[in-house]
């Protein structure tokens, strides 16, 4: 591979070579808006990757609202050609259904091409994806540049498509510029420096897994934190204490999967995940004979905010006797059964949904859908300021079982329904009987 | 990485899965049209790597006529969602601009998503440019496929940005199955064996550099060959013979591209030529000081095609002497003034225009393309059965000056008008009075 | 790693420095026996490797009349101090076995030292095993030499210790660059050029494996061609023929080692085969279940050589009949019965010794030193040139078997017992019997 | 490379058919010194090393007494031939200097074979570094375990010639467990964590360089830390401080070696630093134009322990007053004189004599004897616990210029004279004067 140094340089002499000849160019360096429009003309096609750096660094100068204030002058002069989609549509009435492609390509609005042609720059695609996390904060205030975080979805969702990624093991041998980023990112419990980190990937019976995207060198998107275990946890402190014996892992026979992390805030809604969690099955499967059983050990990060909710309404999903529950855990009473704390959660996961209609929880909502079972409920099992802040310390397993995955993302994809344990019905159940019964 | 072996084998475990689930599935095995709608359905989304490999499996065991068949139905049942598109019209004739977008994304046809889930499969951007490959034969016979050609090549194209790109340098320490590929696919002056490949790689004054894709390991896009010399050659059999002595290259003045190769009839107008060679420029000024000229040693694939053409026409280019020299010249004269061929190629790659306006001669629309200038035309310069058939053995330099690159584009791009030395323009000019006279 | 060529530099540099420094230095330039007075004086330690430097390159000027003067120089010069070895001696004398090692050190030869200092430079390693590979032509001319030989021979055995060897697959993704040695370097069954070699390295059924050492980058020390088969193989030529349809190697139950090949002449006499053998052996018995063979298929070079000469005497090891048999096969006499060709090559392998009790065949006394097993002769095995020159075109298979190994190496080191089938004992016994009748 | 994990199931498997063999292999398991015999005799050839490992392992299991016990016994069996020997001699004495080489041979302790065929076992140069480590412990308790250790010192000293070595450059990019052992190496000023070792190889104007060997994969031999800089520092802690500005390392002058750490205590006395110190400067003036200067921050370990020895004898260097002002040293007395804290310094590292006639500071010996010069005493340099301790926080520059290293050199090696600036012979100079006054 020839070092992006030298290729940067490259970019650097053209651009100079280009600033040099004319003036036109020269009015506008420093205006991203202006270079935007040179990359997208002929200019753009002889000197192409120098205009697309420039166009980073002139954004990479702008503060907060001036970024704003690119994304919405994008927004509206790199929009459909109304003219060419007027066009289209009349040839679409006359001709019919063979001049729907047309139509479509004459409606791709320019945008979508101003992004290609910005992915060309060494760096590019690194740097559209930081583009984008701005994107969407910038949306956030200002709804109308939301078109335009279609066309960085859509086309970072075809560039990170599954087939480009790679799969690496993360450990003790990797680059310590790739370690600290695990550590700042893993987002579900925090890594609270490298001895901690040195546990969850060195140890005999840790692994860790990411995805990597070419163009993103030794920058993960996602990755998982995987144990080795005797049998499914009920609890994280188990897994993450520094005083622990390693399990020989050709001993273990389940694989628990107790932390995934999203990495780039750019790359929102595309999804990896799944993908991930299936091929590391593989991988371990592969490599240790004896392991039968993978599941996970997660958080409900939204059962306290939607029980605090329901509280306030009478026409929710809790009954009376849970309500005054919702009170007692608020108060840390300490007479409370276990049985009823975990028929709650379980009406919660079962039952609360949101608003297209699957599960309310978004840890739930990730492995239903990926065809996963709701297989346990575990009081006590997460008693960080977190965990009980978000489901006063309770953590679900949910079970990844290979035979089962397409039929439960079907049934749940189809209408809903969600795959578990008889267990954990039986706890809905025979909550909202008793509810029934008041 | 985690060998694709390991990842083959998760895709059959997960297929067996799916295989052994239901009947549904089952019926559908070996039925590359029923598995790409389960590809694009809900399936698809638990076990999409599966399916998107056993498409690729069903495939592969059709022959020409049942792959032309399943494109035509590819075609017709995934094409754009008519009732879809006629609502998003309407939407769009109400709401106006705002709603472009919107009818963007409704008016494109299935066939496209169909295309990214085939490729999240191990091993799929690869067979997607296989299949390409015989979809632009399919389309020759079947003009009706045309359309769903554009989808793959849009897809691809997005795909193969140039930011994804790697340049590589090839030369004798590269893998021997690459290698091998560089002897198969070298289209121009063609390599007789691995011994004409080492002098071409692995001398001081040789180099090839190729782009790679990260999803077509060890398979290169487009390779250029390149010479350093002390002067611009006039002549191809100088650079290839065996019986010469390299230039110390630290006392080249001129790198020579003297070959550029398209390795994928699948990526076919999928362009990568101009960043290579502006690339492998810039890596060769960085090594080497003393390099002060940029050019080629190019065929001229069309001339005599035309011009034999242009003898069969009254209202052509050529004066009433060309045409007899077109005749002296198929007759093998010896008495022919090499001026008057020189003027004869002149005229061809000056005036004689293709269908869009640029030049008529493939390389020179090419390389006049990318901001080049025609510099010089060289008789006697290729003496092999091909430089004889095609142009009478002519070759000819273009000359990439950065200084120059994007004036010349623009110009080019603009209104056709062509850069060329002073001593070709007298040429064609010398020519043209002289026609004009008669 | 820092490249070799930033190293080069810095000799390049202090030698430089070096050089401007002092009249002394530079009146020794070009002298390599002066500068290796200063590589082993004072000097060396601050400048060494530029020193070092330059005796290889003025060694790389002389003329093999040179070298053999420089070697000898360096023999007289560079010889054990003779006053401190009395010395040692004496102390020895009067102190007893404690003062054993304080000789051994003082009877060490300059040449020692000095052939490690050497070592020190940039590629010196590389550069003594050229070195040496002189000094072995030059033995052969002057005996003298033979003790700096020893020098020379009991340093490399040190430094391309076992320990320091590493084991590499050669395939179709091994650099041009080594695979071209494969085919200078290969000695038994030579390879006709680059298709011959891809099908001795890129067939499912075929590996081929060498011992590499850190400081011969990319330079094989000895390799092995195997061959997976359905049964020990009776003749080369079914393996390397052009026309065969490879075997699932799955299917394999014996790997033959059809060619085993040392590259380095200036390693002569540092053994590696025994080591490559049988790592190669658990290599693919980690790799195909399958396998429960392990062979070899090999010539037996010295076979007619002896018989001939066998046939001049009266008290050797043949009957009568077998020096009949000896002329018949001379004569190609087509009506010789297999068997009677088979003892007479029984007797040679059993009982024919060499100067030190061992097998006098010479690639007899590799394998059965190694601990393998005679196993079967082959007629009509080897029907090339040199298997006809050699032995009349027979070859040997000898077994090696992981449970006897140790036996038979232990039974052939102690008493020249040598391990041999049933067979192939009855072959050399029943021949005895009918030689004794006579 | 074929995985060691692979090589190590070779030799399992091997051990196993050798032990399940005979009953002699299965009494000496676990015994070492049986095992050593077995692997000195022809055992040894065939299943060399299995038995090898089992010597790591049997060695392995002893506790401290044991081992010494096990060198003892190594000692006394595997010494020198006497027989031999005795023979040897009688040779030598008849034919004198012609058969001094085979004396020498003759004279070789079997140990040294032993450590030879020790070292083909896989790991098996890690572990005789880690024995030797175990052995120079033992040496200090009983001193007729010299001899065995000067062994190891020979052959350790052969197998890490510089010749084999390799440079390299530890960065943020180094793999983690790489990085951890150099946090646990660093001997002279403590790396407190992984923050500040990131300051240490990860900011611009940083570099750490280590020697590495083949067979000690990823584990450095030695390393050392330079800073670059716009001037020779006076001070340690501004190089270490977490607060301050880098500087652009194209601006630097100075590279400044602040810390240089052996890392393999059973490779003591066999010397890399002078060859690591010479290749970083060159690695470093190839990438910074820039840098003129090349000096060390370096501690003066033995200053106070001198200074205090000098006040108890009368006829020591140091004068009267000198005298006095290590006692108001000791007693942090705030009323001394820079310059007479610097002339009693310089006393010691100009006239303070090792037993050898060198300096008596281990640092001075070692820079001076690569060549470099002592050219500033720095005070108030290193305030911690350990510079007070030993030098009174003094610290002191060592200048290497290219120039005059082999000139220094040379002076030093032949009669021990010391090259410094004007400057310290000043004050080395003045402070004599003083006390010749006395």
């Amino acid at each position: 591979m020839i070092s992006s140094s030298i290729f940067n340089d490259l970019v650097a002499r053209i651009a100079e070579a280009g600033r040099s000849l004319a003036l036109g160019t020269q009015a506008t360096a420093g205006d991203p808006l202006a270079l935007c429009e040179n990359l997208l003309s002929g200019k753009g096609e002889a000197t192409g990757l120098a205009i697309a750096e420039q166009v980073f660094d002139a954004y990479g100068g702008l503060d907060p609202e001036g970024r704003r204030t690119f994304f919405r002058q994008i927004s509206e002069r790199f929009s459909v050609d109304d003219a060419a989609l007027e066009k289209a549509v009349e040839v679409w009435r006359a001709e019919g259904s063979s001049a729907a492609r047309a139509l479509h390509f004459a409606s791709e609005p320019r945008s979508q091409e101003l992004i290609r042609r910005l992915n060309r720059a060494p760096g590019g695609t690194k740097a559209l994806v930081g583009m984008r996390a701005d994107l969407l904060d910038a949306v956030r205030e200002d709804e109308t540049l939301q078109p335009l975080d279609i066309d960085f979805q859509h086309l970072l969702a075809s560039w990170f498509n599954r087939g480009f990624l790679e799969l690496r093991r993360i450990d003790w041998s990797t680059p310590a510029a790739i370690l600290e980023k695990i550590i700042a990112y893993e987002a579900v419990h925090e890594i609270a420096g490298w001895e901690d980190l040195r546990r969850r990937v060195a140890a005999p019976d840790r692994r860790l897994y990411g995805f990597f995207h070419p163009a993103l060198v030794d920058d993960p998107l996602i990755f998982v934190e995987v144990a080795l275990t005797a049998a499914v946890p009920d609890a994280i402190q188990p897994i993450l204490t520094e005083d622990r014996e390693p399990l020989e892992p050709n001993k273990a026979t389940t694989a628990t999967f107790y932390s995934i992390s999203n990495c780039q805030k750019g790359l929102r809604n595309i999804s990896f995940g799944n993908f991930l969690i299936k091929q590391v099955v593989e991988e371990l499967r592969r490599e240790f004979d004896g392991l039968t059983t993978f599941a996970t050990l997660s958080p409900v990060p939204g059962l306290r905010r939607w029980a605090e909710q329901e509280t306030e309404t009478e026409d929710g999903l809790l009954a009376n006797e849970q309500r005054d529950l919702v009170a007692k855990l608020n108060g840390d009473d300490p007479e409370i059964a276990d049985d009823e704390v975990l028929s709650l959660a379980a009406v919660y996961l079962l039952h609360a949904k949101g608003r297209r209609g699957g599960a309310l929880d978004p840890v739930a909502r990730f492995h239903l859908g990926n065809g996963a079972r709701l297989e346990r409920i575990n009081v006590a099992a997460d008693l960080s300021g977190r965990g009980r802040a978000n489901a006063w310390g309770m953590m679900v397993n949910y079970l990844y079982d290979l035979k089962s995955i397409e039929k439960n993302h079907e049934a749940y994809a189809n209408d809903g329904s969600i795959a578990a344990s008889t267990a954990v019905q039986r706890l809905a159940k025979s909550r909202k009987r008793s509810s029934a019964h008041v």
